[in-house]
């Protein structure tokens, strides 16, 4: 029998989208996204002085809209948060579950989404830089990409290398722009004037970005320019090979995952004769889902399992139960 | 004994290259891939104005008989589609059938070939764009080409990875131009005039192309855009480390894929001792084909199948069959 | 006992550098290799033209003796290859042998290495193109690399897919130029003069070069600039991921032929208790280096084979011998 | 009973940051880094010519004081190196061991970080270049990278491979400088002057860096150019999937490592019944943090093979120890 939910309850089961909540939650989220992506794209085409000028009423309209629909939302989930399965959870007052709230990450990207406008329509002020800093309103987004989060996971997973992939990057930065610098500043003192302005050099050069605007003119010069060039390739494969033996790295760990909990399940069961009930289908095809795996690859480890189970409960010599 | 075909039947089996007509259908592909390049070449060619004007002619011809052959191609494909194994097996009358054809992605590009071409034939219109159109020909060639619906299946698979990746860039795109629009704004208001001018040199700079022709000059920019150089090899890293573990992946499942196939063909035959027949090595022969497996590795895991049963078939205690 | 050689035989074994001139053909390839190598680089420099005329005997007393080296090389090859191993095994005469090595790719590349200059001592020639031909001496360096060979293997083997990404490349490039031809003819006639021309963009675009020497001006081309760097990113993706893939596979083949290898022969001596004798070990040695396997790995993949082996020879149960 | 340590084996003892001295050495060590990072971003501003006159003394201080620490550390290393594990298993007098130290890269290191500036301070040079030189301080860092010696593990292990690689790009390199000097020397003597001036731009072309201060003009050139930028795809591609292949093997083999770890172990004690006793399951828990494995798996490793020891103990069968 279901409990009569309060409205705060209400709202913030709409906001996990949980329960009878999943259709509703998902249309306020593909309604808030679009919000965002309209915001974003508005405030980079106002940067254009000649639409902005033709435009101004429409997008002070739009900005006004949303922005009070983001403070709106902003009250809201500070109001709700407390019946938030993860909030409820905390000991203590109301108080200290909504403060608890406020310093976490996407509560802080919330209210940057609004401060800068506010800050604006307080004070007289109308800076480039605030309107600009509006942009950061498409760190709403993180709120709702799961992808993106297993990508970042692999940055994380990856960590001690790409660092020391940096740190070799940055040693031979350094040694690539004092390099040029020695050779080429006698003869372009405008372009290599100091270290710091070689490295610009070195920087578009070991990324392969080589945007030409500052090259090396003298013989010996571009002798050590093609050495860096070559340099440059090396150090582009490196992240990109520690990212790409992550991602396969990530990929079997899912599988030897999802494998594992099927051998749980499968060698849980010692009453029935070596088949899996629903309770047990739908928790493996649940945790297959969030594995991102498909499900041509889940029915075949869930089969393999239960071969082998059953082979066990015979015995293989004398076809009798052991 | 073999049943006469009808003429439509038998055209029907040309195009799919079916039985008997296996060697005619390879030969009527080889000359339409040909004829598609030829166009290609000369509408590429015909854009250079003094090669238009001295060979006007013969260019005139060759798009005369290629739009004949195209459209000659396209009513018999879709008069004899109804015969075709995949719409034959449709319910309903012909007209449905070739309506559903017709409808179809190969059959809308087929039309897309040669439709520019017949609009400029009837209507005294000689317009460069549509000139340039024709050469969505081109299309015409994804028919023929498996192994690239195998490269293109990776790009599918890491679906939702590829998208968080282009969500990344695409934030990273919009903060990179948001911050070099505002430090370098003032200082070059031609080539930074808008944040959308600046996606110019973010575009560039993020992707590694770095064209030069905008580049900041400000100390402050070219620091932001150093970083904003070192950010883009993370953003070329990801989608080559993805693919990179995507096609890994594929190749694994494909042979695991075969592995299985074989199971089944050497555990399904009871009766003799461990052999597989005539008619299960041409299937596992196809099979191995179709999945670009080396012969090699192919008879690997046929015998290594074989062994494992075998050893099954007789106790490995008593020498005894259990 | 060893047999008298006669010297057409000798020298076959040191070319080939089999049993006792092992030693003696190590030191010839590398007296070869330096030759080569001191001619490219002496080619490559005399390109500059102070250098030439300063050095004007020296280069030509170099090249006097290259020349004089490569060809009797190339007489001793041909005249030694009737005892190489190789042709040995061919029936006929030694005319046909020799005929036949005339053909091959080494000996081609050996004849192109002299034939330019020959052309010019005999011809009162001295045309630039003739001399920078000699620079195809580098390809006999091809006889020596096997890690080469590996590595070339490689692109062979995703043969069919590497055609499939360079299609779906050249597909790209063609709309890629023709769509940047539409849009910036009309304002760069001279750079986007026609579809070819504007292949070169398109080309220093799509493999992320960028030299920037052409670049679209108007908003709309820069949007479809913009698209076409992200697409770059794609097209410099798929090889590379290909590639690695491609890598990772061979590496786990020549791994899975040892493990096989060792497999064969620990259970192919049935009659000792299970260690291998010196012969054994001698050959697996061999194949190991032939594979570039680490020694670790072998000896554990050797180790697991004879522990595998034990534990078949007395049964898990009884202790005893089945 | 900890016996009682002299002054140079609690030095030798801090620096190697062992048993008691695990904290001190570390403090010791993150003060020398940031002294080290410090004096390598002084020296990269204090070529900015403006900077250098303004903070003159600063800079001059900061110097003296960094050379007057590094060269006592390098002395009190130098002193203590007799009692580091390494160098006290040396036989012979404390004066060899002080020379063998004084011979090894890091020692040599140590020595090139303060050698330039004594010999400023000693003679009364000024230049630029050993002003420079001092950058090579950055080098001081590899002693505190372990990371940074696996990434570089993974450039010897595939050695072979990337030389073979490099001398691909090698030959592609010479080949395409030697064309694009053919093609365009007669019409652009100033930038393709000589095959060494060509290779300029065939470097950048290569590698994909692409700077676009030297293009081709001519139709010919440009089309040699285009073939040019797609061989950089393949050269781009070889280096970074050999690095993922072996960052993956890398991987592998650290998982297999660990897993023979474990194996021995659980084998090795035959006495208790199955479980791993405290020292064990410590020296698993250091060699796990060595290899850099996530706890999860090693834990996982851990379990599976004592349920495969557990399941030999006792006879499957009939459920009583063989």
């Amino acid at each position: 029998m279901k409990k009569t939910l309060t409205l705060r309850q209400r709202i913030a089961g709409l906001f996990e989208g949980t329960g009878d909540y999943q259709r509703a939650g998902h249309i306020l989220d593909v309604a808030l996204i679009s919000l965002i992506m309209i915001n974003v794209v508005a405030i980079v085409i106002e940067s254009i002085a000649s639409v902005a000028q033709q435009y101004y009423d429409a997008f002070l309209m739009l900005e006004i809209i949303s922005v009070a629909i983001f403070a709106i939302e902003y009250c809201v989930r500070l109001w709700a948060c407390v019946d938030k399965t993860k909030y409820a959870a905390i000991e203590g007052s109301n108080t200290k579950r909504r403060l608890k709230y406020l310093l976490s990450p996407l509560a802080i990207i919330d209210l940057i989404a609004i401060l800068p406008s506010l800050l604006m329509f307080l004070f007289p002020l109308d800076l480039r830089f605030l309107r600009v800093l509006r942009l950061l309103r498409v760190f709403k987004l993180t709120r709702y990409s799961r992808a993106m989060q297993l990508l970042l996971q692999a940055f994380v997973n990856e960590g001690s290398a790409l660092f020391a992939a940096f740190f070799i990057m940055a040693v031979v930065l350094i040694l690539a722009s004092c390099g040029v610098y020695l050779i080429e500043h006698d003869v372009q003192p405008d372009k290599f004037e100091s270290i710091p302005a070689a490295m610009w050099w070195a920087m578009a050069t070991l990324t392969t970005v080589g945007y030409g605007d500052v090259v090396p003119i003298t013989p010996l010069g571009k002798l050590f320019g093609g050495v860096i060039t070559l340099l440059s390739m090396g150090m582009v494969a490196i992240p990109t090979g520690l990212l790409a033996s992550s991602f396969s790295e990530q990929l079997r760990k899912r599988r030897q995952f999802f494998e594992d909990a099927v051998n749980e399940q499968v060698h849980g069961n010692t009453i029935n004769d070596g088949s899996l009930n629903d309770e047990q289908r739908n928790h493996l095809e649940d945790l297959r889902h969030k594995l991102g795996l498909s499900k041509l690859e889940a029915n075949k480890a869930i089969k393999a399992q239960l071969n082998e189970r059953n082979s066990h409960l015979f015995c293989r010599n004398c076809g009798k139960r052991p």
